[in-house]
């Protein structure tokens, strides 16, 4: 249906990112950077749930001296997230990060960032340019931060890089506004041929950071644009994690496991299948190695279709449900019992595939 | 950014559905239909959640008496789903039902669609032609439901309404795949100018569903298409209306209260910034008329920028926090006192806007 937008690639650590490579996956850290065994155990906890990429603030220079031995204890690239003073990027390029992060609205000094991109170079690591709809390039911008006045600022900016022939960029254009964002981003991919880190800006709390970041990220995802995705949450940043995978698996892009299709349920259900599915989510969440797609469904409008169309499904009746495989009923169990029937299928259909 | 595509104006009671109007909130009640006061009570809570029409299952002739009943206790437009039995519709119309939705992929006969056409005729309710993956119809369709096989669906089912020159249609075709279903709705916009009711089928419990409809929906949105919108959760349909707000609200499509713009926090942030968003999320909720976008930001990256450019903010740095009002600063206070002076200043500026 839709094309990925053609990229270069960039290496950050050993992780791929580019048009030729999936949509990588990043977090955060939300602790103080320059404890390390703090940080270090945080984004110990991010790896575990996904995330393949991890940035940190370094905001002073003990922050960035801590950088090399964050590195020691951890094992997924590190991007140092820097603003304001070029020397903390340069320090923490020093001590080993895998990518710097930088800021055009408080790092406008041409001759700092040449010092960081020179480092860089060196060190062979890309840059990120990030853009921010809270602070843009004074001397491109008015006084609103409209999609087109981000990407007048990463026009600009880009020149610096450009003087230095260097192109291990990765670009993001964020906005809190959704719209602004997605506008910005596709402005931005007729003006570049660099990796676009997604994200909304400043998305919120949970509940509604979750849809912000969906429509805004999924969005430009649909269309083939994005290499790299950031969820922003005010809250735990394993669950940044959790909604970026959810968001690579609707639109598509990636797959972590079992997809789960099922009902909202409605007058027709004659089984609880709001708790039958909850019960399928809580003991599937420990295989994730599986391709498959399992549809639970509540009644026989529906049902039999979606069910047929899953690798495996089950559609309910009265206090009764057809297991379908492959699109054949291969069995018609009770409610009761449903779920460990699934289970058990799905243990077999793992096998198969192995 | 967008325009909404241009659709003739339907109306469902008392709510109009169409570009002219506002893209309108739908949810459907999850109890038996047959239980008039039990359904009655579900309907009002989805009322007070800001549900603006609900659909209900009519699965067999008790629940289509029982609609004249509901209707009774409830105010809100209702619409009756119903499946393989005409004659069931034909009951819902005469039990007062404001709408009826019909599937192309059960209902195939076309005598039968045509008493059921004529009955809504005469009454001056619309009918919802809602294509569903799980289900097409037998005779334009191959094995799997593919969006050209969904447009084929429906074309062929519209001859049906346009022999008896009836247009008082609304059209939805949902896939409980993201991809196929904004597929589906965009090829389908070039082939009428019915309202859409948008939804992606079957989307699963809240955490998934969540994310699934928030891409589909909010892509199709972010493009123009769209008039109502229905979340399917396999969850309380009360969290279906929460998150179509939320979709309605990112996509810049309608307002339902304050916007919270707050930042994820990092390592820069050196106050408690998620407890006091989750604060000011409690405290705002009984709130819901304001237009105001809040902004709660935790150090001065991003922060005063998006402070400034939000109608009432929050910049924190060591355990305080500059407030600005129309992108002045007009305070400085304690993080411990934050949240009440916040929503004083809000309290004050609704009165303003008054």
């Amino acid at each position: 249906m839709f094309e990925r937008r053609k990229t270069r690639t960039v290496e950050v650590g050993n992780v791929k990112m580019g048009s030729g490579h999936p949509v990588v996956i990043q977090s955060m850290t939300k602790t103080d950077t320059a404890d390390a065994a703090l940080t270090a155990g945080q984004i110990r906890l991010l790896e575990k749930a996904g995330c393949e990429i991890v940035r940190l603030s370094v905001k002073d220079m003990r922050s960035a001296e801590a950088v090399e031995d964050i590195k020691k204890e951890t094992t997924i690239p590190m991007v140092a997230d820097i603003h304001f003073d070029h020397k903390l990027a340069l320090e923490a390029i020093r001590r080993g990060a895998d990518k710097i992060r930088i800021n055009p609205g408080n790092m406008q000094k041409e001759q700092d960032v040449a010092e960081v991109i020179d480092a860089a170079k060196e060190k062979k690591i890309p840059i990120r340019v990030g853009i921010n709809s809270g602070s843009l390039l004074e001397k491109v911008t008015g006084k609103t931060a409209t999609a087109d006045a981000m990407v007048a600022s990463l026009v600009k900016y880009l020149e610096y890089f450009r003087k230095r022939d260097f192109n291990d960029i990765v670009v993001s254009l964020k906005a809190s506004d959704v719209k602004t964002t997605v506008e910005a981003y596709r402005k931005a991919s007729d003006e570049c041929d660099y990796p676009f880190h997604l994200g909304v800006t400043a998305a919120g709390p949970p509940r509604d950071g979750v849809v912000r970041s969906s429509v805004g990220i999924g969005t430009l995802l649909m269309e083939g644009i994005g290499d790299t995705i950031r969820v922003s949450l005010t809250g735990d940043p394993v669950e940044e994690v959790d909604t970026a995978k959810r968001i690579l698996s609707s639109t598509g892009s990636r797959r972590f496991g079992p997809d789960v299709i099922s009902c909202p349920t409605c007058g027709r259900c004659q089984v609880d299948l709001i708790s039958l599915v909850e019960e399928l989510e809580k003991r599937l969440s420990a295989d994730t190695g599986a391709d498959l797609t399992i549809a639970v469904m509540g009644c026989e409008v529906n049902g039999p279709g979606e069910a047929k169309a899953a690798d495996i499904g089950i559609a309910f009746g009265k206090g009764k449900g057809a297991i379908f495989k492959q699109g054949k009923i291969v069995k018609t169990v009770d409610a009761s019992c449903a779920i460990d029937e699934l289970l058990a299928m799905i243990g077999k259909e793992q096998e198969r595939e192995l």
